[in-house]
Formats: structure tokens, sequence, C-alpha cells
């Protein structure tokens, strides 16, 4: 890291800041400059208390060098991850689309869209059976029930499931049905939460936080990976600006970014990113032709009567529409569905 | 509920909507302007599924005329609420200071801030036993023997306690030991931690989320008194936008904002909502004179050598300074500390 | 419009408000819900002073039920404009791109520049003469010989033109030498220079400001329209929002609820929406599958020695794959290049 | 400044950006991390084109060392500079208030309002001759004429003159009758305005811009400066954020922020960082305990009847009621109005 010392720090300033330094076992390379001075410091210690040298009088600023994460980071890992969810592989030249209802309602009706879906070119089925709702009077999810009812559509298609997990204390449970644990936004944070699917085997799809930085969202990553639970899966699905004419901003530059800072996978949901079923179309296209893995979508049968989040639910025959244009941009950037 | 048809909606579809309206339950006044329609729609249903309306041909949108919350609302309390956490007021004519270091680190150092703290006029002794931390490798709290310190604090001194709780698997242990519980930024939307505390009966310190808009803040204030506890403190503690020169953006607006809307009281927390030490007066100053109840504050006798959030924290001189500040301010507004 | 009332308003403050809106001209249709009363006030009046209204006792808020704006909305016209630049047609089944450097540095370099975009199938030649600069210290642009320069280029390729003016004194003399006028995103509600633009005839492409809604910038394309010129060309280039990893966070999200809202076309500016060369192509590729019109894209021989924002420049060579892919994807979405 | 290389820059790269760097007049110390290594470049180059470097092989960032704007910064006038403004002193002891209606409508209501201000302690006059309005169908401004008005209600209260100038063609005439100029928050980076007003000796009210960050307002406040004039009051205004309920976040420690950064005085506007009358009191109060050395307030005789900013403004009574409120939190801060 470098040390910068404020403009008229005195030599004394400078000569405790080095000392102290050295101490913590870092190397030092002062640089004295026409107006301020600058120490290098050398030793990757990531997690020093940076504020032991912040109090110190005479210094400005620190200005790292290092990344704050590393399992996540390129710099560890040169080669993209693939990962391998029971023979469907998220992150090498296949486009992998997960479609399904936001919230799960019964049974029938869900095997029925799992099938559909399925049939339109979807590897993987979601479908939310603990939901994470805004208001306390809204519809909180079928819970257990739920996760059964995927089992059987599984049973049914063979499609692969993915569901949110929300409370540390259904980790347990839901592992058992699920072949990916997803982490909502609004848990991106939710430190235990990550600790408990990271000391789990099953491929985690961790979403975006809704005002999350970049780096933040590769910490969350880091929290999981750091626990033994590698298989990673990030999920962009818009960010909180200033802009509501949609329901958040799909910052689908964060997909280069992650390509370029990270190893992991990342998939794209326009159906949260956008919060309007008219707009799914256009943000799925754009995703993958800016080099996404996959797509995250929601359909339901009657959108209009879905418990939860029918506004940006394609119907099975928008959905296949969609495939059909999304698979040809995949051919367009080499990639297939 | 209004709502609105496209410019050239047809009768058809006009009647359409009027009919599943009356359908819903609600009472139908049908307004036909010189180039939309709308629908006023009139009943308190706060959770219909606006879906079933805003996806029939013809609708452009809807527009609540109800809030979504009820119990957090000045609508339904118009006084001021007053929390009393043994004794002390929360909501009063006072000004309540919390003050403490961010993590607990040792029992002798942080019985002697609680002194030193108590001396400059804090009523409540903050400390975190339990440490959201964006890193995985950071230190992350003393976890129970952290809440044992606290409580050998509070014997020692006659504080009241305030701590937070980051797991639903911890809330009945920190409830044993706390007076008040706190919900920290990254949890304002954990719903089943908010449903966890709403089910005690200790007051609840619940912090604003990162980007939570003020809504959303008093959303989850719903959550936790629709379990029956209805003791919530809101804490104002920096928004997250584009400026970088504080770690967050401290919205004083939402100070008499939340006065406006609602009838809980609110705190504020110039320290996490700076990140500077250099900035807390003045923000403490700013918060009291735009009307705050309170203030919770970091301060650490060595705040460079503090485990967490050190950049942030005051020395205990420099906490006697600001309460001496915060006093004035407060009798110009009519208050005390 | 719709006027409601605060919970317990009084019949007699409902009755005045009533009054009032007679007498501004509008037809009222009061509704009585359970809990609060709302009038809906029928009469196209966008200019009316809304705080005749809002300050009456009782009244809560005003909802607007049209659109602030006329001559750019879908409302008015609901065919897509297609721009003619001197035979070159925006908004039509082709996508148009602009490139060229940031700055117009020389003739040599800049005529060479723009016989090799051209090659890769630009159809319009960029060059800042006129440039906005955030340090008074940086390169200020060559104004008038810039101008110059711009011409001979056009001269030697048959390329149309695009360059940015950033002062009303100046519309006069950028009039006379581009074939499209552009207003940059610092000057989009530079309302005087807008109304100086709209009182000529050539096309203006009108960037998105930094912080701008939707609504903002169709309410600054309605500035342009209502002095009389019609043709103007959107250009989505980035929004301010917190993640710092990218210059600014292209909001590609923009194209579809434009196209959605107006009948103006939609270019993107992927230099400036991502201020990384590296991202610019992934960009470029998102924009048009998401269905912009075009693009616009800063290219430079030498993008190390740029005098302006080299670091989010392509080179010819970069450029010209650049085209080839994004060339795909129009196909992919039924269009072409 | 620092240049960063990537991990695994080859010796031979790194000696290349040294050489460059070198042959751009720099002094170079290259330190040699474990798996970084980093060039310290010494010379004082704001203006160097970074990109030179940025581009070269193994370069993965520069960290500037030095503040881009130099006469806005503290580094060189260690006093808080005080402007004088035919008498009244702005940045001194004394807290200076500016009021009066956003848009003049009429001499004689406009002399009026004049009186009472002036009578509750105002010292400066605001009001808007030039209007910049969202909507080219709202009311532009008296122009001219209302600099006349102006003029009279100096000539008849002794109070200064604050008013926008929106066009580089206008600042002649405004000059002319005003005592200082205002660039409104739409303006901040209209560079070719900025150094229009740099041109002239009048004090200059420069609002911070909607989304502008602190580096980026100080540059502005460069381009005065560097024209000059070095009467720059700076002036807080409120950030667009994610939030709605006012109509911009007031960033209130943006006062202190600037107060270290800076030696240029700041004041407030309350009336534009909120959005609505009954937030202005607690705004104002806020501003000045956190160190504003003014306010600007919006105040006409008759608010729902203002042609302009009526739903922020304050009667003659209110206003008063303020300056008292406001007098004793200067007070409280060791200051006086």
């Amino acid at each position: 890291m470098i040390v910068v010392l404020r403009e008229g720090a005195t030599k004394e300033q400078i000569k405790k800041v080095e000392h102290k330094l050295l101490e913590l076992g870092f190397k030092t390379h002062p640089i004295y400059g026409e107006f301020k001075t600058v120490i290098g410091a050398i030793g990757d210690k990531r997690n020093i208390n940076k504020n032991l040298i912040l109090s110190m009088e005479g210094v400005e600023e620190i200005v790292p060098i290092m990344l704050p994460y590393k399992l996540a980071s390129r710099e560890l890992y040169k080669n993209p991850t693939v990962i391998d969810v029971g023979g469907v592989k998220i992150g090498g030249d296949e486009i992998v689309v997960m479609a399904g209802p936001c919230a799960i309602e019964g049974e029938a009706e869900f095997i029925e869209v799992a099938q559909a879906v399925k049939k339109s070119g979807a590897k993987i089925l979601r479908g939310g059976a603990y939901k994470p709702r805004s208001s306390p009077y809204s519809f909180q999810g079928l819970e257990e029930e739920g996760l059964k009812i995927m089992s059987a559509a599984r049973a049914a298609t063979g499609l692969k499931l993915v569901t949110e997990v929300v409370d540390t204390r259904d980790v347990e449970i839901v592992d058992q049905y699920t072949d990916i644990l997803q982490i909502g936004a609004r848990n991106m944070q939710n430190f235990r939460l990550l600790k408990e699917v990271g000391n789990g085997k099953k491929p985690v799809l961790l979403k975006r936080g809704l005002a999350a930085t970049i780096t933040e969202w590769l910490m969350a990553a880091e929290y999981i990976m750091s626990e033994g639970n590698e298989k990673v899966i990030l999920c962009e699905r818009g960010i909180r600006t200033y802009e509501t004419s949609t329901r958040n901003t799909m910052d689908i530059s964060a997909i280069p970014v992650i390509k370029g800072a990270s190893h992991l996978p990342i998939v794209a949901d326009p159906s949260h990113g956008t919060g309007h079923t008219k707009y799914v179309p256009s943000m799925a296209r754009a995703a993958v032709a800016a080099g996404a893995d996959g797509l995250i979508v929601e359909v339901h049968q009657d959108p209009p009567n879905a418990m939860s989040d029918g506004e940006q639910s394609l119907t099975p025959a928008e959905f296949d529409r969609v495939m059909k244009e999304v698979s040809k941009i995949a051919q367009a950037v080499g990639r297939s569905i």
C-alpha cells in the first residue's frame, strides 16, 4: 500500500510513520516529492488495521494496491470457472437460462410452467418458496411445501432447481431440495447467511445487492468461498439509481467488468433489472450480447394473477419468443443456448 | 387508488377494468378526461395484487392514494411516540445520546470508555458483540463474551445498553443481555430478523438501509410493529450516493421528513454517516438542529488501535467537547441533553 | 390531474379546492373514499401553476395524468421518426455509426482517421472543435480551425459531420460547418443553448445529462422541438451512480424506455458510457441488441497520445473489429449496418 | 503521482514505463512489492496526459497524489477567504442571509418583500430575472426589466443584490445591475459561462451541480478563479439521489468537507435543497449548525400565486420565524446574524 503524507508533514512525523510501518512488518520505501511525501509499504497485509496509520499525525490517506478479495479474483485464477450443476455447465460456451415463476403457488401450475420453459430451452427451474417481501402484509411463500413442489417438478421435467434461502435456520432444509441456493439482493451482505451457504457444497447464485459496488459484491462472494464453497455464480439484477422509469437500473457494464476482475460466471436477471415485462426481451438480448453466461427470467402462465412480481413476468409464449431472440444473439457472439 | 387508462383505451377496455375493480370489492368512479380516462377505486385494500389491474389492456398505471404502512404512520397515531428504556425516554424533550466503541474488545477498556461517556452525558452505551464486516478476514466480534462485558459495564455505570443482532439464531441470547436490540443497515430488509425482534418486547433501534427510501424504512418498521413490538427507534446513518468524500451521505432532511410521516422517534449516527472523525462534531450539531431525538456516536480510548471503525471514532475527550457543543444546539431548539 | 386531499380534510376545505379548480378552468369530479377524498380535475393544462392548489389547506398532493412533454411524445406521433442527414437515415432499419476522435488535433491525422472509420462502415464523422473540459488547465479545442479541418475531412471522405456546440455565441458558426449539432451532457439543461439550436434547421444530437431522468431528457428535447426544430436524435451516454468501476453507468434500459415513450431515434455512446476502451466492444453490442438506432464511438490512431479521452478511445483496428461484431448483432435483431 | 503496474508485468514493461516517465520530466522511484511493482513519479504535473502512461503495457492504474485544483484549495491559502460585498462580509463571523422570491414578478411586490426580508435581518436580496426552467412552456423571467426592478429595490432598501445569469451573452448586462452574479446548478459545468464571470470583478455565487462531486464543484470554482476573479462563494443546494421524498438530498456534510478542502466561503440553500416549505426551517438550522457561512432562502408574499417555486417559498412571516430560530443556532456555534 501507499501512505500519502500531507503537504507540510514534518520529518519527525514521516519518520514515525515509517517506524510504525516497519513495526507492522512492512518494508518501506519513502519517496520525497516537491510538495508531498509518500511511503510505499511492501507486504501483502490485506487485513492490517489501516487506521493505525491513518490516524497518525501528518498522514493524509492510504492507497491500497492489492485488491481486498483473493479467491474471487482473476489474480489468483486466470481461467474462467465453469460450474457444473448436475451436468448443466455454467460459465462455458453455452448460455444457461433459468426460468420460472417468482413464487410457487401450487403444484399443477408449477409443473405446467416447468414443462413450458423446458420446451423453450431453459435448463434450470426457478421458483420462490421463501419470499422476502417488502410488506409484512404480502404473501410470504409456501416454505417447505414449496420446496416439495419444486422437487416434484424436477422429477417431472429433469430440470435442475434454483431457489432462494432467506434465513440461516433454513439453509439445511433448502439445501436438501435444491440444486442451486440463491442469495437474494437484500441478503448480499447478510454475512452469517453467506457463511452458512459457504459451508455447504451446493452452488450458490449470489445476486448483487440493491446498491452494492462490484467490489462489495466480490467481497460477498469471497465470504462464501473463504468457507470452502467456491461454486459461486454471480447475478446482476439492477442497481438503485435516481431513475424511476425502471424498477432498478440494470448495470449491463457490470458483465464485462466482472469478466475482467473475476473468474466466476455471471448471469443476468432482466425481470428484476427492469421491473416491467415489456423491457425484459431487449435487456435479455443486451445481457447476452455483453457477455453474460446465462439469464434468470420470471415466467408465469397468468402474470395478472401471479402472487408476486406479475408485472415483470413473461407468459410461456413470450418467454419462447425471448429464447428465440436470445438464441440469435448467442450465435452472434459465438455461443449457443 | 386511481387507475389511469391509456390515451386511446376503448370503451370496452374501460368497462372491463371497472368490472374487475367491482369484482375485487372496490367502488368505482370513472372520470372521462379530454385525452385519458381515470377510474377512482374506493376501498382500503393495501394488499390487493395490483397486477390484476395493471396487466389489463388499456391500463397505463395505478396511483396509490393510501400509504403502504399503517402502524408506523402519523395517520394512525397523531402524537409522537416516546419510548421508555428503563427510565431513559427517547422521543421526548431530552436529546438522548448513545455512545461507545464500534466493537467490544475487552472488559477493562470497555468499562473505562463507558464511564467516560457517562461522565460526558451519554445515557446509553453502545458496543458491538456480533459484527457484520464486509471482509471475511476482518474481526467478527466477541459474541456472547462481548455481551457479558456489556452487562458488566451496565452494572458498573448504570447506563442502558444497545447492541446489534445479525442472525435470527442470536435474537434470544442478545435479548437476554441488552436493553435495545439494534438492526444494522445491512439487515434492514432481513425480514426474518425483523419478525424475530418484532416478537420480542425490547425496543429496537432500526438503522436505515444503505440505499433504502424512507418508505422502505418505514415498511421495515411496520414489519417489526406488525408482529406486536411497537417500540421502534429509527436511526439515520447516511445513504449511498455518488459522492465519495464522505463514507455515506448523511440525509439530514430525513429527520424532518420522518417527523412528518411517522410518530416514531429518530436518532442520528454521525459516525457512520460521515465515516471521518473530523466531520462528526458538525454533523452531530446539524442532526440535533434539524430535530433528531438523539445521537449514536462511536467513542474509543485509542481510535488508531480500534479493531473496527477507528477512522470515525472520537476519543473520550473529543466526545466531551461534542457533547458540550450539542448541548448548546439542544438549548437553541428548546430541548436539553 | 388528480388532487389528493389529506385524511381529515374538512368539507369546507374540499369545497374550496373544488371551487379553485373550477375557477382555473377545470371540470371537477370529487371521489369520496373511506379515508381520503380525491378530486379528478379535467382539462389539458400542463402549465397550470400547481402550487395554487398544492398550497391550499387540506391538500396532500397532486398526481399529474398527462406527460409534461408533447412534441417528443409517442402520444402525439405514433410512428418512429427517421431523421435524414444528407441521405444518411437515423431511426430506420439501418444502424448508423458515428466515429472519430474526441478532440480534433490536426488535419492530416483527422483525415486519416476519417478514412479509416469510413472503411469500417461509419457513416458520420465525430470530432470536437469546442471542448467542455472539467479542468481549466486542459486543452480546450481548436475552435473554428477545428471546424475547417472537419469540413476538409468531409470533402475528402463524403462522411457527414457531428460536432459539439458549447456556447450560444457559437451556434451560428458551428451550424455553418456541421451536419449535426451536438449538445453535450453538461449542457442538456442549458436552456438558452437548446433554444438557439431549436431555431436552426440542422439535426441535433442531444446527449443525456449526467444525472438526468428520462423525463428531463425528453423535456430538453421538447425545448428544441418547441422552437421549431423537430430533428432531435437522443444519445444515451451513461448516468452518474455510486459505482466507480466505470466512468458512468450506461443505462442500456433507457433504450427500450425511450422507444416506448418517444418517437425520436436514440443512439448510444459506449465510449463515455464506460470510460474504458476495454468495455466499449461489449457495450456497443449490448446497445444494438437492446434496440439502439446507432452508436457514437471515439476512435483515435494513437490513443495514448490523444489530447482528450484517450483512455476510452479505440484504435482504427479495434474499431474495425467492433464494427464486425456489432454487424452480427444488428443482423440478429433484424437490422443492418 | 503513483503508477501501479499489474501483477505479472515484465521487467521490460516496467523499464519502458520508467523511461517514459523520465522523458515526461518526472523523477522516478520504483518500488518492487511481492506481487506488484509501483513507480512513484515526482513532479507537479497536474496537466500531464495520464493516458500516455495508462495505455502502456503492464500498467494497471495511476493514483494522483496532488489535487486537481490549486487556487480553490486550502493547500494554497491556509486562511478562510472573506468576501466583501459592498460592506457585507461573507465568510466571517457573521451568518449572511440572502432572501427573496424565486422570480421577479413586479416592482411593487418585489420592493415589499425586500423590505420584509430586510426587517427580519437579511442582508442580500435574491430574485430571478433570467430563469432556467425545465419546461419550455413555463415562465422564463422578466429579463432586463427584472434587473431594473431589482435595482429599484436596492435603492429602496440598501440591500445588496444576487441574481442568476444563464447565458454568456447576458453576463455584461447582469453585471451592470447586480452585486453578486449567481451561476445556477444546471450551469455549474457551463465552462464558457464560468470563464465569462471569471473575467469580471463581481463576486460569484457558484451553486453545486445537480450531481456534482465536491471535486468537480471546486474545479468549477477553479475555472472562475483561473480567469482572475477569486471572489467565489460556494452554495450547497442539494444533490440528486434515489430518495424522492425531498426534491433533492441536501448534502449538509458538504459544508464541513468544503471547510476542510477549500478556503472559500460556503452558504446553503434549504429551499432548493428540500423543495418543500415545511422542511426549510429545520434544514436552515442544520446548515448553520454544521458551519455554513450563510443561507439563501426563497421568500414570497403569496407562495400559492408565485410564478415559480411557490411550493418551497416561505412567507415573510415564516421567514421571520426562521431567522429567529437560525439566530439562536448561530449563537450556539459562536457566530451571529
